[in-house]
């Protein structure tokens, strides 16, 4: 028995001594800090508790009463720091009957879903301009490869939800129609680099709050 | 319109010329082949179809009827083959009540959880061993990361199931009563390296099917 | 100097020990081996030349006599065997006087551009919806993070070009029109998940030959 | 020889303007700054010196006078600032006679071992639960991948040492008796996910440190 | 029209609420900030504007009147911040006649050049001492792998110019003869460690500023 | 117990339908199948055996009656095929009395070194030339950043020797002469790239065995 009590002090003082090494287990981020890339710095270990580790904002879906009658509730770093450097991230999808999720890439991540109600047509098109299209029912995975435009619609008569995880703790999220109509890029430049008609883009940007 | 009909070829002619870059949009998993370090090698593009990045074998939760009543439904690369190279892989939880999934890592992935039914105690041990301890309700995300020791206990007097998703295609999984005691490594070996007394170490082998 | 050629053939028998190893300087596609997530597998280096480093693909531009009056000259690893494996590869961009990159992603990789004649509108726009455009002239540089969407345009009166380069040996290549009007992608669910009109999305399906 | 001096002067020019660019050469750890996920900031370059990339402090074996009569003593970043961002670290292992280095595994890093003293009894467990065991004699290299738990034994009646090397400058080390036994995780929690007796729980956490 | 007013809000909202996680489409380098093992922090995204990712000092060749007759003038990090964490650079080589980028390597990245001017001679030397040696024309591309010594020299009678690109951010610049001969670094032990007679050392380290 | 009996069936169960991806745990080289990028693919997971994870090459110096009075004795993975996808590999240095391992770089690794025997003098350059220079006694650790020249030489009157670790499973190896000297390189060009005297590359050049 005391050659326990000489096992206790022993990893006592290894464990002591080595303290620094063992953060790098997890580097939960310090929002504060400035980010690099790689992502966040850590906050202090000795400040670090669970609720660095849960995440409850997915559990109630985001608000669908608007026009495209769906939502995107994110826990990427930037709500859910416990995520800092360990490559991954979730969302959460609601789509209400007739919702959407349009067009969209995320720059830095593949993602990976799965239907936790109702039925979702998602679909993704690859380079050579295949289009990868399947209506899933709940319990159905799919997955998008890195970067590839990609969208979600409902195809249910009842509100549909899904999960979906990313390979990257800030995916980031381009929206197709916000990038070409929500801002100030000039119409003509957008015409010419889209063959979309004038008037088309014009009426867009008139409803996404984009100039030009 | 003519011109727009040379549009139309010159797009052809070069997606024709630059189709083998395309390949690496995706690698769905030929697996067949011999896998290496970064994954399996890429089943033929021509071949692809969506089927190969659909999933629905986490539709249903495994069979709960055994001791640690509880099941684990993977779709890692050797299941899912649409996400080799992707990095990144699900899994699905179900736990009846009473429900365990006993002490585990995996090797080479961080890991995500979100409760989908029900209410679940989930816990990791740091390098530090400090323990990350919470009971999670339905719709709460925990973090895992990688390589850490970590469980998951129903809390729920219902059958509570989990979505995981992992930073790997192929997370691995380790489980610490199976890594110690299903295997011939010899009893005294297992005391000298683990403290446990023999007779425990005997039993929990008679159990588990290990010999020596 | 007998000493000396004892030192020859210590290091001859120094290097045929240690032939294999030095397999890793570089790996060469054979670009009939099935590819992987990290490339293709290497020619034997004993087959190896310096012909396979050596591309000159991109000494002439590609032919504009087409709608969009531009040409992309890609040397991503299907063309240029030798970059497989080393993270980069290169493209050459031609604009006739009025020519146009249409707006575009690379899945995989960052862009860096050089203008090399005249002059380019280039732009890129983030996940934030902020456009970055500038009009580069003869020997300027500009960077395209990543995943984000992004074009160039003639803004000379005399046909300009540039060399680009990429972060990975296959950045992959998608077409902003193509992947929403070349496919069979039906009409209907492009403009549920683009908000484009029907009769618009009609219109450049037919030009690029899209079906549905 | 005026020419000589000319170009003495070029380089002098040439790497004052990219002076930065080579600090990327290291990046010695600043212990004092917060770490990130890909490590601690570097120290200014104009303070580095060789003492920052040598580290002395495994020359003599740690103390075993202990119960384990064995003593790990780290190299990993926190002691020797030189490795931060070099993807490799050291340790050395002393075992006195009857000597253990109990089940643990490194989260972060594959590892591997040169006995340098006397004989070692070192075994790792796959996720298939297969035990690949062996005794190693002086000069004896075993290499045990990422994340999977392991062990060594003296296997000599003498004194036995090892260096070890790792992947990652902060490898990471979780003692499988101190995840389970040294903190404050309920021992009816330790039982219900490890199936190990609660009597053998409490007494190891006596012996450990650990309440509860 | 007042549900696109929604759309709008929606979308605004949706924005606001992400808008961190957009970060890390790019990180421009606070070169003000302490670097780290990937690279320096990132700006903050309010301040970034497209000059942060647009470079010009490439437009003009270094000066050529020095003994090599030759110039490198880099777009690395450390002098365009908007490459950083994207893991490529550029730089540009100029050769006046008679001119040569002496014998260098790269130890961070692999290297991929293209002529825009002249003939230059190219060659790299694998770590079997196989000479992989070519004369490039105007266009011709040849890529250099990682860490491999190489050099450019100017084999047209006119100056000849070329755009080199890397995989890395922070390639690093080693040139051969300023690592042997340009610092104090005892002649004998350089004669020891290269098998060069004392008498070139001490004329090289004369020419070059070395001591010892 | 008949429960137990339950738990067995179950986990054999469990392991069976997910045995391809505990493939990944390790990747243990098929010397005879193309490597690729990220290394050779793996030896079936059914012939591996715990000889695979030992090697035994090193634990006996090689032969240093040569003229550097040196041996280098890799276990990189084309000796060591266990290391294959792990990021890390092992060599043996020995320097009989007057022994130098002349200068060389590892395109693809940083380096670990530490001593075993006697007194070894160890020097690297950094891209701005300075040299970081130390004599270590037996214990002493020193690390190379990577791709960076180095050097040892014996600092004792008896025979000394090292172990190095590696972070890639094949660092490769270029010995400064003889990428200058071992080969084809016509003189005069070696001549321009190095400032070296051509009777002193011709001299080398013979003992090396070069021809040009």
């Amino acid at each position: 028995m005391p050659q326990y009590y000489i096992l206790f002090l022993f990893f006592l003082i290894f464990f002591s001594s080595s303290s620094h090494a063992s953060v790098q287990d997890f580097c939960v981020a310090d929002l504060k800090g400035p980010d690099g890339p790689a992502g966040y710095p850590c906050k202090s270990p000795a400040n670090v508790t669970v609720s660095d580790f849960v995440f409850s904002g997915l559990a109630k879906g985001g608000n669908t009463t608007n026009i495209i009658q769906a939502a995107v509730t994110p826990a990427f770093v930037a709500q859910f720091p416990g995520v800092n450097g360990l490559g991954l991230s979730m969302a959460r999808l609601d789509l209400a009957p007739g919702g959407v999720i349009p067009f969209h890439t995320h720059p830095g991540a593949s993602e990976i879903l799965v239907v936790t109600r109702g039925h979702i047509t998602a679909g993704f098109v690859s380079s050579a301009s295949t289009v990868y299209l399947e209506t899933l029912k709940k319990g159905d995975v799919m997955v998008f490869p890195q970067g590839l435009l990609h969208f979600q619609v409902n195809a249910a008569k009842i509100h549909s939800s899904a999960f979906v995880s990313f390979s990257s703790a800030s995916p980031g999220l381009q929206i197709l129609d916000f990038a070409l109509f929500a801002n100030n890029l000039p119409s003509a430049l957008v015409g010419q680099t889209t063959f979309l008609d004038l008037a088309q883009i014009k009426k867009l940007k008139g409803v996404l709050g984009g100039t030009g």
